[in-house]
């Protein structure tokens, strides 16, 4: 039995993963009178009074809704809403197991940019938050920047800022090990949807000033005329004038790759390729653009992936949980640029003394959360 | 301390009632490898292959929204979607205590019918079916059926059938006491708002022949000018014709007296201008139409209120939870009239020798909710 059936005999042993539990005692006429009729009308005359006062005697600062379409599921693809359920439901667990975020699946019928926006927002005023998830790009980008704009508690797109989170903070305990740094560093993003975009933003706001950035059609380069306005964009971040072609042509003497893409892409020849000792985030799921051992053979210094068999699991449970901790905490309207770039540089000093082997903490290691939350709550506006 | 204070001081220390709840372990990467990637792609398959999984292999069954717009929100009107979520997280929170059902509140920006409509359609992938709460009548009308048509899971306005259900039983029960029947009893129902329609429709189909309505202008009766088309089809139901004017003119020489209005408008007076010995339920919330004690005073031979401190509780904890608990357990596509009805005489049968103190099981009586569950899957289509 692999992993995928031992996982649906799971499930269906536990018919889903997630139940509602009640905070308070319900043993007499007494508890039902306070916590429901007729006593619950203080509470709710308190919010009609100060709707500020929700915060305080409700649930919902602590309540994430874990919002998808199901137009991108995994490594799945459109799977629809009914069966992307599964999927939010873990991560509804995880949020719970690691920030005692209280999270709720909302999969949404409708695969309309329009019709999620609003369907959101209808619903905004039982949650604390938004999660954004597995939504295909490149819709997940006009999604989330709506969202944000029109609701005033945070939203964040878990698969494009959560990824750069962990990439980023990565990548910082890489170079404290190389003593190179962000600013000079030669960077190959493979990979151009949600993740890839993120964590190229991402990097050039942490100072990085030459990256290039490829799709399943190569280096994403002015000569393209086949590019979306999305992609088209990123020419401004990145070296599009001096070289384009594709993978091949692109790492060429590149001192890191960064793969959010598909499987077995990165060929050893590639990886001979790049500038000495380079270092390279494999993070195609579940079979990574190279296998790490692979890649070490090849010549790479530091390697990471998704795949919890090799050291540098990068897992976003290392990063969403905090932020979404941090920006609750603080009862922060947002998840700004600055409490991402918080998260960063805390979850890369959870790791003291970097080594190749070490640079991102253990996907089960209980302090990260804490010190992430603390860093984003800090920086909150 | 009123129960008001102590209830928001209650709210204020527990930061409100619902968290959720993990059903499964987390505890080492082969938990996290089951829960969610790479195992729980064994889940979200099995679904694309066959939507019907979605029941067996995620917790979509037993999880049940509790949707409301605020719009008439107990006994304090429209407050709105903010002010509501107290008392939604307590409907939840008896949900899971009485009927072991995992609800969540939603509690709606919009009062616009069409965006409440489309919302919960939207979102309805996550729920096993739909609790309709608080919403103001006559919206609530037009939202329930459209949303009965237009879904595939079970709705149900509380408000309406969940009173409509435990009055219904009480009447059943009170009549085996006087040994009348629904066929030859003259009943007036004062308040044609959501509950108040409720009763007379299921009332009629209990058998009863001779019933007026009233609203707070009076008898609902042919020659009022002033009713509107909810109110005008109601005329068809009762008997229009012969009696008109004020609640005064319509109480007299009627058997049984059910209130859904407002505290205080029924006088010993016109108790005493009844047939002998009539029944009187008096619902009004928190101050009845008249105190039980009063109305026994003027000579009702059975009295039941919504009061705890009085005999004969009439409380819809007696029916949503086993309705449905009972929907859930046959994964009914919709609460049908014959599954209400079942309900009606499984939650009567409760009492299996009522007397004038007893026409209506305790709240806390835990044998209800199974009775009731089993007699509406046994009839669900």
């Amino acid at each position: 039995m692999d992993i995928y059936e031992e996982s649906l005999a799971f499930h269906k042993k536990n018919k889903g993963k997630i139940a509602l539990a009640s905070k308070v005692p319900l043993n007499d006429r007494h508890d039902l009178s306070l916590a429901y009729t007729p006593g619950v009308a203080g509470a709710s005359r308190e919010i009609a009074k100060n709707p500020e006062a929700v915060w305080e005697v409700t649930s919902r600062g602590n309540w994430v809704a874990v919002v998808t379409d199901g137009s991108a599921v995994l490594g799945l693809g459109n799977i629809g809403p009914r069966a992307a359920l599964p999927v939010m439901e873990g991560k509804c667990v995880l949020f719970k197991k690691f920030a005692d975020i209280d999270a709720f699946p909302i999969v949404l019928k409708t695969q309309d940019v329009d019709t999620f926006v609003n369907t959101v927002k209808e619903l905004s005023f039982s949650f604390g938050a938004i999660n954004l998830e597995d939504i295909s790009a490149p819709r997940c980008f006009e999604i989330e920047e709506r969202l944000k704009a029109e609701l005033d508690i945070p939203v964040m797109h878990d698969d494009q800022h959560g990824t750069a989170i962990v990439v980023s903070a990565g990548l910082t305990n890489a170079f404290k090990i190389t003593g190179s740094s962000f600013e000079n560093t030669k960077i190959l993003i493979n990979g151009a949807g949600a993740a890839g975009v993120a964590i190229l933003k991402m990097l050039v706001s942490l100072g990085a000033k030459d990256i290039l950035i490829a799709d399943s059609k190569g280096i994403i380069s002015a000569d393209r005329t086949d590019l979306s306005p999305i992609k088209k964009n990123l020419l401004a971040l990145t070296k599009p004038h001096e070289i384009h072609g594709t993978l091949s042509d692109g790492i060429k003497d590149r001192e890191v790759f960064i793969g959010v893409s598909v499987g077995d892409v990165l060929t050893k020849e590639m990886v001979m390729s790049m500038a000495k000792d380079p270092i390279i985030f494999a993070l195609a799921n579940p079979t990574p653009e190279i296998m790490p051992d692979v890649a070490k053979e090849a010549g790479a210094f530091i390697v990471a992936s998704g795949r919890s068999d090799f050291p540098n699991q990068v897992n976003n449970v290392l990063s969403y949980p905090g932020v979404f901790r941090g920006a609750l905490n603080a009862r922060a309207p947002q998840i700004t640029d600055a409490m991402k770039l918080s998260a960063v540089s805390a979850l890369a000093s959870c790791v003291p003394s970097p080594s190749p082997d070490c640079i991102i903490p253990d996907v089960f290691d209980t302090s990260v959360v804490e010190v992430i939350a603390r860093a984003v709550a800090k920086v909150s506006t």
